[in-house]
């Protein structure tokens, strides 16, 4: 129940520790329950859009009305991806004026990257 | 609806063609909703640690046999998930005698991690 620490937080500060491969040893059983909370908040179609139309939209970032056309839902249903995005630290939330304004946080992305990268000889038989 | 051909299939062949990062441009409804179903295969704790388990067993291979303990699951469970990660093309099956034995796809993880992947600057305000 040790192994490595793996701290997928959706912390206010958007500050992600991380992340040993989870091929290199065995995941705990909280690290596993941690990492597949934040894969849940991205395995979702709209969401994956969501995150990819901020990502290149100008300046890397969005707000609701940039999303609502592309992505063909309701404002209450892109409102709820988006704060499901922000709750797992994927997105960051900024209020101006009228709008709240959203960004991608790579870091986040990047350490769920990091965890399912796999190298290949990994799965390779010890001769 | 065009953009980059994301092919996660779940092929008898294992063979994933792949992947660029989706903060790159806006995916295509189509690439979420398959990159969707492949995230959600790997977006649960026990499916987690069973590719974690299976790549960390010697040789990078085990059998059902060797997974039921540490999970702590019934064996139904445990073939079920192992089924589920099958299907995604994420573990590949063999038949040897009475026992199956799993063995991770490291191209397809790899694919899902290409695709997370984000270079930090893309997020970054244009000046």
């Amino acid at each position: 129940m040790t192994s490595a620490t793996l701290t997928l937080a959706p912390a206010a500060t958007g500050s992600i520790a991380c992340c040993a491969p989870l091929t290199r040893e065995p995941l705990s059983a909280e690290t596993a329950a941690s990492l597949a909370r934040t894969l849940k908040a991205v395995a979702d179609p709209a969401r994956l859009r969501l995150l990819s139309l901020v990502a290149a939209h100008e300046g890397g970032e969005a707000c609701v009305c940039d999303l609502i056309e592309p992505l063909g839902l309701s404002q209450p249903t892109v409102s709820h991806h988006l704060k499901v995005l922000v709750d797992a630290g994927l997105l960051t939330r900024e209020k101006r004026g009228v709008w709240a304004y959203f960004t991608v946080v790579p870091e986040a992305l990047n350490a769920l990257s990091a965890v399912l990268a796999t190298p290949v000889a990994a799965a390779a038989p010890r001769a």
